[in-house]
């Protein structure tokens, strides 16, 4: 292997060739490997199986877990959620199993309702728009897309997003809000600097009722023991003047079971009784066995820290396996791809050459193993650059996941080398 | 005692004395009994413990259900609230803990997107309107008077709601549906009639998108063994050629945990396949744990017929007091009150003279116990009579339901008194 921009056409004819024929021998393996989604694996669901064991479903007020009440959680649940947010149990309203729904219901009030202090129902505004540091949560920009907002493209950095950019388009009235995924950011890895978390808290918004969409979804999801501290958004944007500026999310769905995790929605007190207020029409109460059962085995922030440690076992070598076979078989290639080695969360960022993302995800896909679509992470699913893809390790096998590295790595090559050759 | 419409002003004074006496005497049992709504006991709440037990989290399928994925519910859990509605597969989707947050988001999705073949977003319909029978559950109404609809008060019968009434009323394209319990309807205990259903099903109605909010959620409740049947609302409506008209919903939370059962909803094919594409940026799926402990406990609706007969055990008893002490001690005084003996579900719904609910009810919380606020099961919480009062039976254990029984046969004789002497 040598740097392929140094290469003469019948140099990479000649690469192509040989790549060629691994590819197909991959053919024949007739693989079915999926590293679409950020999944956790069987052996991480099977770690908070002694949860399922609680048999006492009074809270620590007398309140029977099983019968109807209690919408905005268990107090239990609040002061455990709050710990992990950062905030009182009277800032913190415990949800159902996904926070996506929160996160979907909070722009559902927004565009509906309105935030008070606000303008308004935010659909009253015809060119409403939100800001979308991309690449990111694709689950977060379609939330925004199907409420009819304009989705405005933000550059990710290393320390968060573009804050010059940010403060720029914030100013604009029709801005309602921004996405944020603070640490270990989706995909990237990227954790938000405090001077990001203080320039989001401070800056001057056009709109009154503009909302930080605070998804704390990777919050003590490290991999590493030097593991950043992410500054308290609320204390941030409260010493700013701003409190009603933050929605905070988290969930304990990539800490316990993905599909049957608890959800919570943070802040400020004021919003979190109007929320109360709103939700009160649309149900009784979330499901509060199962936030019994998450508080009585999560206990504090302590023991979720020891629990995530045997994620972090599992998680690791498979990290490795990935970043391992990047550096092996593409950083020899020289400057045709390049790739984040995240302390946390639940991806690899990999930019390939402009161009060649689709290519090399179609590639894979036609020998069996599936990626997030090349775009994805970008706002309406378009990647300008059609550089990017986004790598989940967590769901196979590490010998599985070797052998769908390997394969990504080939399928890289080949889709530079392509383009390469048709230039 | 004696006819308390024959007797002498005097005798009426008699009375009332020494019924203050005996209220005296209640409050200083400093009781705090509560009858304000339709909670299971703890005895109800045990019978389902069992189901927590289950160890095994693969579906028929091989799906780990305890992962991301499977927005419209696992096939199993499809398939048996599919045997609960009457409906195929195909026809469910299978939600989280509260039935309600069903009907409230198929409400929602019709204000702001419309459904096929309507006439767009009912959002646009400035005069939009539901029809409501009347007495009937608050937070049916509520959901729609949320949304902006003005509630239309049908009269509840016997045999389900007036339909004169409603077929005219249906034939306004501004009405946009109407709110049904079709079994034991709360709170009179009522059951819709095979005609009532053959003309909802058939019925001309102004809006192309008219939907039934057909909330079935005591389709299994019965007190009794000779049960009435209730006809199968789609298939009355599919061969009436309007297949998209009915909205069918139930969950477990009274057959096994109130908070924290399983909901579904039920509609045709076409109608599902649009919730569940209009779902997709709200969630990635509801608790699929939570499903197959179900599925798994329930089994089908033989099990399930069973397993209500051990609830028919524990409620029966509590019916029996309450109507006892009515018959025993209302009964004689003549037409001062009427009230329904319903043969399942979960209520007792009484009837005092016009102008003595909302004195009845203060007159009960006054001495210690909380009764449905007056007036509550019509639309606005307004009953024009002020007649109404809703008695839940089910959550006070029996020795606690006789006081409560005696005390609220007592302040309905003491308002009754008050208006008679008034007069």
């Amino acid at each position: 292997m040598s740097d392929y921009l140094k290469m003469t056409r019948a140099e990479l004819e000649a690469e192509q060739a040989a790549l060629k024929k691994a590819y197909e021998s991959y053919l024949k393996q007739d693989l079915h490997l999926d590293m679409s989604r950020g999944k956790p694996s069987s052996a991480q669901l099977d770690l908070s199986m002694e949860m399922l064991s609680l048999t006492d479903w009074q809270d620590d007020t007398g309140v029977d877990a099983r019968n109807y009440g209690a919408l905005e959680g268990l107090p239990e649940a609040r002061r455990f959620f709050g710990e992990m947010l950062g905030l009182s149990e009277e800032e913190v309203i415990v949800g159902g199993n996904a926070s996506l729904a929160l996160m979907y219901y909070a722009v559902d009030v927004g565009w509906r309702k309105g935030f008070p202090g606000g303008d308004g129902p935010w659909m009253n505004c015809p060119s409403r728009k939100f800001l979308c540091p991309a690449p990111g949560y694709d689950r977060h920009f379609r939330v925004t897309e199907y409420f009819g907002f304009e989705l405005i493209t933000i550059p990710m950095t290393e320390t968060g997003p573009d804050m010059d950019m940010v403060e720029k388009y914030a100013a604009d009235p029709d801005v309602k809000g921004i996405w944020c995924v603070p640490l270990y950011s989706n995909p990237d890895g990227y954790c938000y600097s405090d001077e990001t978390v203080r320039r989001l808290a401070g800056m001057v918004t056009g709109a009154p009722d503009f909302k930080i969409m605070w998804d704390n979804a990777y919050g003590v999801h490290h991999l590493t023991d030097d593991h950043p501290t992410l500054l308290n958004i609320m204390e941030a944007c409260t010493s700013a003047g701003h409190p009603n500026r933050p929605l905070l999310f988290c969930s304990t769905s990539k800490i316990t079971f993905s599909g049957a995790g608890v959800s919570a929605m943070g802040a400020s007190r004021d919003l979190i009784a109007y929320f109360a207020k709103q939700m009160f029409p649309m149900t009784i109460s979330y499901d509060k066995m199962n936030q019994l059962r998450h508080v009585r085995y999560l206990k504090d922030m302590e023991q979720v820290a020891r629990h995530m440690l045997r994620h972090r076992a599992l998680l690791l070598p498979k990290f490795k396996t990935v970043l391992g076979a990047l550096e092996e078989q593409l950083a020899p290639c020289g400057a045709i791809a390049r790739w984040t080695e995240p302390k946390g969360g639940y991806f690899v960022s990999l930019y390939t050459m402009a161009g060649c993302a689709k290519r090399t995800v179609e590639l894979c896909r036609g020998a069996g193993v599936v990626l997030t679509g090349a775009g994805a992470a970008y706002p309406y699913g378009l990647d300008p650059a059609d550089s990017n893809i986004r790598i989940a390790p967590s769901l196979p096998p590490v010998e599985e996941l070797a052998v769908a590295a390997d394969l990504l790595c080939l399928c890289v090559r080949l889709a530079t080398l392509e383009k390469l050759l048709a230039a």
